[in-house]
């Protein structure tokens, strides 16, 4: 009669890098005991690990990144993605046989490009972006259901291992998400269009506001909430995280962006000359896009 | 000892279009009974005023725009402002002596040009518009509410009778808006910023998104809860409405689509060349007057 419990999905699980998405892990492994046997923190500051320890949110913390994998069975990236080249260097010689190595970044070619090459043999990279965040940052800001019921999307390379990326589909589901594997570049496409983009428009249109602060500064201020306040809410997130996301998605993001400056420019050149129909149409598109996104999400 | 009621502000209003806008002020004043003694309703359709008439919020309708001003004081256009012109014509001969002429349409250049030449000696013209709505439209979607503690503008063209823009003024407060006057101009470039550019963006996007559909129309629809939602959800509203207030704010909307278009290329230019501090300076700055319009809107 064997009374022990059944093993943990992972042994040992190392965050490299733990702020909301980070933590939130830390927490939704915390909350389903067979996710993690022992959950190891890695950040950049001891203060953020100071923090972390106050929090309890992990087992142990190690502010040396190669200490932290040695001996983990998953090592998940959740710092900005600008960082992983780095990261992946300075852990390569210190990962275990069999490890999986993954992360939670938006843009998904760029890190098989900056962190593929440093993968020993015998280890697996399985590549992973849950979709999901708050405009808040910091160990404080995660939480244990922040992936329920959200997509958390795999994008392995041709060639690996199926089981590793079972396992890390196991985990994800394990924290509350649901899962989809595609193909990096295929995920780099849909995000710039449906994330990425959206995001510059909107950090770009504080700026281009702000810039009428001479002529009209007090009333852009007051009159802001009309509109103009829902539309910017995603422009209250990461500076370095986003700067990350738009250099390591380039290709993708500048696409999206022509595509959409040309079907700008369209509209503007229909309002120039009067063109009722043609806006009118637009309009009524766009609308009605908007509505079937909402439908589907809902059903 | 006199114990009647004192008069109302207002002996008979006339709202020539009864939707989103209409509906609501019809409500509003039923909700204070000391703004109108008469609320009279023209609609466009019949099935209109006999939907208004099921609901109960007006005293007369009238399917005759002419009739329904008939003896008004204050006659205020709420139908899209595409449509001030003809009415405007079809009114001019019947408005009384004195009576206000004022409406609630989101752009107030164009109601000079439009309405202002009809207007008879003797009446006064004092274009209002309240920033405030839903994605709803129609007499159904009003209520009584939706102007409490939101903004109005009045912007009376110079000349203006004093009395009749402080009538105008104590209508809306009594409708439970703050009021605040400013120059046509002025409130056409205010508002082509803070809501017609994000709302230009808002339903072309949606477009942008759509054509995209061939390769990846699964994902894009899938995954557009990850942030395109919110940013897109102004996008819900009223098709004929938008066509013209784009159409009627040309020139301020062109304007800030063309700074909006250079800020977005500047930004474009950066990401192509991997210049990350001038990226995470447009990031960083975009967040922080965001940040700094929530904190003014919440004082």
């Amino acid at each position: 009669m064997n009374t022990n419990p059944p093993a943990p999905l992972f042994a040992r699980v190392a965050l490299l890098g733990i702020g909301l998405i980070g933590s939130s892990l830390a927490r939704a492994m915390r909350a389903r005991p067979g996710l993690a046997g022992e959950i190891v923190a890695n950040a950049r500051t001891e203060a953020t690990l100071a923090r972390v320890r106050e929090l309890g949110i992990v087992d142990r913390t190690e502010t040396d990144p190669a200490a932290a994998v040695a001996g983990a069975d998953l090592v998940i990236l959740c710092a900005p993605v600008g960082t992983y080249e780095s990261l992946a260097a300075a852990i390569a010689p210190h990962l275990a046989p069999g490890a999986i190595v993954s992360d939670v970044g938006s843009t998904k070619r760029s890190v098989i490009r900056d962190v593929g090459p440093h993968i020993p043999a015998g280890v697996h990279l399985v590549p992973a972006h849950p979709l999901a965040g708050t405009e808040h940052s910091g160990p404080d800001a995660g939480f244990a259901e922040l992936f329920d019921g959200r997509w958390a999307i795999l994008t392995p390379p041709a060639g690996t291992d199926d089981l590793a990326v079972a396992r890390v589909r196991s985990f994800w589901e394990g924290c509350g998400a649901m899962v989809e594997t595609m193909d990096a570049d295929h995920h780099d496409r849909v995000l710039a269009i449906v994330s990425h983009l959206p995001h510059l428009i909107a950090f770009t249109i504080c700026g281009t506001a702000d810039d009428l602060a001479d002529e009209s500064r007090g009333q852009v201020l007051k009159f802001a909430a009309s509109g103009f306040r829902d539309f910017t809410r995603i422009a209250a997130s990461d500076p370095v995280m986003w700067r990350d996301i738009f250099l390591n998605n380039k290709d993708a993001l500048l696409e999206m962006l022509a595509r959409f400056t040309e079907d700008a420019q369209a509209m503007a050149r229909a309002v120039r000359w009067g063109d009722a129909g043609y806006i009118e149409d637009k309009v009524e598109r766009g609308r009605a896009i908007r509505r079937s996104l909402i439908e589907l999400n809902q059903a």
